[in-house]
């Protein structure tokens, strides 16, 4: 299924005279808005190929219809998205669930949705058919040499699938860890990965990027190998200038203060990219900006602030992607949901008046800082972002035109009811 | 020290035009707006006496200057804040901290500046000089019958105080509970709590409310006596109609979810009020909406939902008081800034669309539901609640005002720089 | 499979001299002995018949091999356990996922291992095939009465299952509750969900009990509907006498004192049973006493102490099962280790000092009352655990002898390697 | 105060039979034995100097009498438990609140007592009379030069009297954070904490080593500039080959993996010493292995596996230190507890079997490394403790010793009842 330019466009022009007069006052209170709508245009989002149907949990999953079956609908799905909010034009493709019949067709297809190949996502917590060696005792950690080679095989392949693809950075999480003391060697499983992580570095291309992800826990509730931030910050120093840190917001620990993590990362040089999600307990995988709103502007907020020091490309220098599963709400809703919000954190935190915040820093003038940053927050900036979508061809109201158009009903009409998208 | 009306119609002035364009901006985009402008005039948040100076830590204290000395420089700079906001019309005594000399002029005191004496506080987690028992191992708890009648002694005496001022209410918070397990047996604990509770609760005028304050943990780390909600509602419910659950927002474990808990304890008639206060890690007691404004605007969206079902007066049937600790700002302009925030997620409540969001409930649109609440949260309605400051007296921008008459280097030179608050 | 006799006799044999030496040294420690025996040798664990296979996280399951394929095999793996260890003469059932087709058969069958019926279980937290309604919304608290009325239904009809195979209690945990703000009126979801209960309740036999199981979070990730012990109370207490709360040990927020809340429920006349398992995060599930081996001592203390002053049957009184999940290890090896480590803790509650831990509290002496309860603690009560268990016609050493036994390979032989649990 | 040799002679005499009995019928289960007596009896933990009187909260302090008045006294204070435990030869100072007026005479009176001078710790969270510039906003980090080179300088004057003592090693704990979103710099922070650390190291002695202490939050209550471990070795590696982490076990997010933590800091040679305690909600600075005594035994078994690793001299190759707070016990009675809970733990951890626990690693046999753990937890290595004890002439006892010869009494009858050690 593929919107019409003209139903955009129609949409649009329902609204366009309330947008206006919204957006005309908004103005008046922002500083270099063309600067900011600019900016905003240039920020995408890649969308997960496993996010495009139901998530599920260990108790179930309960089917919402028309999920795409194969690459192509999930291809399909991202250009919908991108069609709409004209803010995705990535897609993130997970292997071996993704793996393309056919390169050139994958590419031509992606290109007609004005869509690109994100990071590549390998898989070694799971057992594929047929699969020789087992990850049930971890992968790239594993004891037994042969379970790591399997595993660093496998890494090298989806970075060659990737290429093919012209994705430019493989994404490795691992669910390695143990679920009791005494399982694992700690620093023999530290080790073993790092010396698994050597392999699978040299065969990442020059202009490639690696990306390492932490996560505190789940699915092993003892200890995980790539557990925090320091660990994934010891992995990368280790292996090079081509590895980065990844950081996904629900892989935390209860109350970490995530914007610090990114603020040093950065400082470090060795923040990769992003991971958006919002949870309230663990890693939830909510809609964006859905639980802790703040917190994903104060993370937009120290972004800035340390990739405008390093003289960074906001849109191109990290990774951004939406990692969230969508048990309860259409995932296409949600992508949409997860998207708008991460604009406006975004825009909330180009707004900062900066000079002011650092001036108060310099006089510990706290109260005053919190005002600027409030101020901020405060601000309804969703008039500039519906002017960029505007600008950039998208929908007023994504959301409302998806429904309007009754997209979902469609999709499950061509698709059908109980489908399942490969891997999930 | 006292303001002149004056000034606050000067200070106004000032900023009147650009305050008209946003209000009538925003006019245009809220249904009914003459009643929520009401009912935030009427809405008042009594500042605790003990928060007017600044707090600290068991590592230290830095003081800020200009404290208030004595009961009666504690009442004056709340009739400061509410000059300046008038969302602030009440005190809250802590006794033996705020233990007056002369009823009458204290009373006099406070109806010169416009206030009224909010629920009052007894104190049984600290030993005072010359007493007779000690509370290191609890009060009302506690295994020696000596000790619990002497903290019954002290909260009925603390009623006598409330009702020369004129208060209806008593708060009970508890520090009773234990550091080891072994230290208490958890039921006895419960039972003579429960005991001397009723030995208090007999002593209260029949147009009175105790509170019942629950908290996790701290200055007791491995049980509390009153430890949350299903605790607090036990005991509520065996007192009697005038005993209620009182919530304090940094009073829970990692990840509580706050509004479903207010939802329940309206909904069996049993919240009695609220601290407000926000938090990170434990019971940090920082400034409302300084961290979680989303959790501050969803626990306003339960109150007013259970309040509306039950036909209650937002403005009185519910006890609203700010319990936080002032470490590193201004205390008058962090309640300024707490006072703002509450204003704000108490408006943005107000202003969701509870037809279309029960709508959405019933057939289960999730993402519906969640662009409804998003919706009244995304809106910038400080237009609103200033226009309601301003039609009540008090001045547009009340922390740009007291920075301005520079308030603070006043109160130093009144009041010296080392002062504290007594108590504190 | 089934294990004869003389092979727990020979094996005992083996290592009879040393458990006699180390059994007589301990004897000269303990007072009571043979009425600690007494009380171990009645003490039974029931165990679920959903953790007689691997279980597995949403992330992906590892089988082990050998599974049990239907409710027969599942009952002989119960009847494995309890011949070595004597200590798990019951086995907990789920329905729809162990519906018998031959109720009589299946009684013999259960006679015949020694096994008696516990607690039913319902499940209305996944969509069945063929199932006219979905739960992807709830199910006791859906907001449409016919979804409501088909979980009804499926409970009383669960209750019939257990009343023809002489169970005497309904456990009912519910997934119910939501993912996103919003998405529920929690005191609608409460009011529902109570009045489902209530005709659940109207359908129990006289003599049967019903457990209310609370859960802080997971599958839904905002809230839950019996989400504490202070809801489950609430519902208990609002139904009736036949009505408790069921505790299971990883189903509450980080750091929650959970041998109080058990304490308190006894008090209470409201604690109804234990689901037994361990966790560092979450509902982990992991093996009962693996991670924190004080805390289940410490509720077993409760446990003894609220139980005693009750007159309670410690064996009979209260329903005491494993709820756990075995993703790394062999899942009878891993009940095996949970009943040793539920033994254990409940032998080293029994030989506390309760006459001095009385005094100790009386007086306030914390160091004392720690050094009591640190003194049962740091007892190796093991010999203890095996007289018992070798007088009740058990293995000394059970997991020794089920591996020397190699009955894991056995039952691979008998039932292939990748095989399902049915309902898992 | 001091005890005579004779008394603890006489102590021992009464118990010595029983004792033999235990110890010659753990002897038979354990192999090595002497070795591991010899190791327990080199083992030696710091007690630092404010830990000696009682400690409270930021809601009060409950004194418990005869706390020491002046470093003399708190010296004695380590000799008492030092003359009972034969454990505790060190005492660790606080500076200010242990500045010596004779170097000599502290030095004499220490060796009289069989003491040596821990850890020199700083103090820069809290402002001294007369101070020129305030830690208000922090000190290492401070925006103000001026502050930083106050707080180095103080660090510098720390070294200096750690010189005269003997003392080898600096402990810099800071309390530098920020307490709202906004008022810090991350980034800055960090840089300005790195440039005042780099020029204390630069006055470090050849042989002395920093050891640099992270903590999740408290006082500050948004960020902590040193908040984890993986911050504190990002500031030792850049420090250079004298810079070390510290672990705190109370310094953590809920439910972090500290064993993981140790283990990975010894991997990369940057674990340099330990404050013990323990804690269920935060930095509770409770009595060592009160809590989660199998925490404190996976800790200690990571600490001789990769001290071991790394042929590390257990007693002398890491800092061991409590650090604790002593709020409703006796302070001296805690600090025996909590060294006989870490002898305890040590022990358990030297007797893991680990030819045993690397061949099940290896296998991938979780169950039988969770046994292999928990045969020695469950090991009741009490006997062995106190034979070490005993060899090295202390008290079998030490607790009962303590209150047999009422020291307590004794010292508030020399002290008085409301004294305060300094600085607390």
């Amino acid at each position: 299924m593929k919107l019409k330019d003209n139903l955009i466009a129609e949409h649009n022009q329902r609204s366009i005279d309330l947008h206006r007069s919204k957006f005309e006052f908004l103005k008046t209170q922002i500083i270099d808005f063309e600067s900011i709508i600019s900016k905003l245009i240039d920020f995408q989002i890649a969308i997960p190929s496993w996010a495009l149907g139901n998530g599920g949990t260990r108790f179930g999953r309960f089917p919402g219809g028309g999920e795409p079956r194969n690459l192509e609908e999930k291809i399909e799905d991202v250009g919908l998205i991108h069609k709409l909010n004209q803010s995705g034009n990535a897609i993130s493709l997970h292997i071996p669930w993704d793996i393309p019949k056919d390169y050139q067709a994958i590419r031509d297809l992606a290109k007609e949705h004005g869509l690109r190949f994100d990071a590549m996502n390998s898989n070694t917590f799971q057992d594929q058919k047929g699969q020789e060696e087992s990850y049930k005792y971890g992968s790239l950690q594993h004891v037994d040499p042969a379970v790591r080679k399997q595993a660093i095989d496998h890494n090298i392949e989806v970075i060659k699938h990737g290429i093919e693809l012209g994705s430019k950075s493989l994404t490795v999480w691992l669910a390695d860890g143990s679920c009791f003391p005494g399982q694992l060697n700690f620093r023999t499983a530290f080790q073993n990965t790092l010396a698994s992580l050597r392999e699978i570095y040299a065969s990442l291309p020059e202009d490639w990027k690696m990306f390492i992800e932490y996560k505190a826990y789940e699915p092993n509730f003892y200890s995980t190998t790539v557990g925090d931030w320091g660990q994934s910050l010891l992995y990368a120093s280790k292996l090079g200038p081509k590895a980065f840190t990844l950081v996904d917001l629900g892989h935390h620990l209860p109350n970490a203060n995530i914007e610090q993590i990114v603020s040093l990362l950065l400082m470090e040089g060795k923040l990769g990219g992003f991971h958006f999600n919002d949870s309230k307990y663990g890693d939830d995988d909510l809609t964006a900006g859905s639980i802790k709103p703040y917190q994903l502007f104060l993370i937009f907020n120290e972004l800035i602030e340390g990739m405008n020091d390093r003289k960074m490309n906001h849109a191109n220098d990290l990774g951004w992607m939406i990692d969230a599963s969508h048990n309860v709400k259409d995932p296409l809703e949600d992508l949409l949901q997860s998207v708008e919000a991460i604009m406006i954190a975004y825009t909330q935190a180009l707004i900062v008046d900066r000079a002011a915040l650092k001036e108060a820093q310099l006089k510990n003038d706290v109260a005053r800082a919190q005002e600027i940053l409030q101020d901020s927050f405060r601000t309804d900036v969703r008039p500039l972002v519906a002017e960029a979508r505007l600008r950039a061809g998208g929908a007023l109201d994504p959301i409302g035109l998806f429904r309007k158009l009754e997209v979902r009903q469609e999709l499950i009409k061509e698709r059908g009811f109980e489908t399942v998208a490969t891997g999930l």
